[in-house]
């Protein structure tokens, strides 16, 4: 894991990205248009979940499917890859509903302590 | 999880940092000054560990010490909120030995494929 040249040092990286792991979350159901992603995603624009679309489809985890039709219609479904993910998403957002306050309390409190450094 | 207003939006910030989820495991067995820390973890910089150091620190996951000796001695330890991190960072680095290299291979297909998307 310490070994710069281990690629497991290039990890969580999906899972670090929370439009991503919404996504994921948003197609475990089943496949969805870039529309009906939007809509659950409260707060996405347009061009970040583009991008976030396009790097799960870069890392497997995602396929974009173009049917003929007119419009054209666009699809992403998840890879088999893509479900893999849904146990570290699970133990992340466990860990949130558990502890995510004392984080925020933390950080809080922090900040009050040093205002020049929050948000940093 | 979807509405931006809720706090677990902003998860997982320190699970998706690979140098946070680093420092958290190189503490795992006790306190450690900063030269110490940079043994392990082969290529962080002092300013990208000082920053890591910092975040976590003002996340309640890490405190800092000062003990007034000369040179002063400054030593980081877990809280227990930091502890509350390993069961994430476990599923994050088992997800990692069983799939990270799907992940690469997909993505050197896709850059290959693709050229001029390569490191987007």
């Amino acid at each position: 894991m310490f070994d710069p040249a281990c690629p497991s040092s290039a990890m969580p990286i999906r899972i670090g990205d929370k439009w991503s792991a919404m996504v994921i979350v948003c197609l475990e159901h089943g496949p969805r248009r870039f529309s009906e992603l939007r809509v659950p995603m409260r707060g996405v624009t347009p061009k970040v979940l583009t991008q976030t679309l396009r790097a799960l489809e870069r890392d497997g985890m995602v396929t974009r499917t173009v049917y003929p039709e007119i419009p054209p219609r666009v699809e992403y479904e998840l890879t088999d890859l893509g479900r893999t993910m849904f146990g570290p998403i699970a133990a992340c957002r466990a860990w949130a509903d558990a502890h995510l306050e004392d984080l925020l309390r933390a950080r809080a409190a922090y900040d009050q302590a040093t205002p020049s450094a929050g948000g940093a």
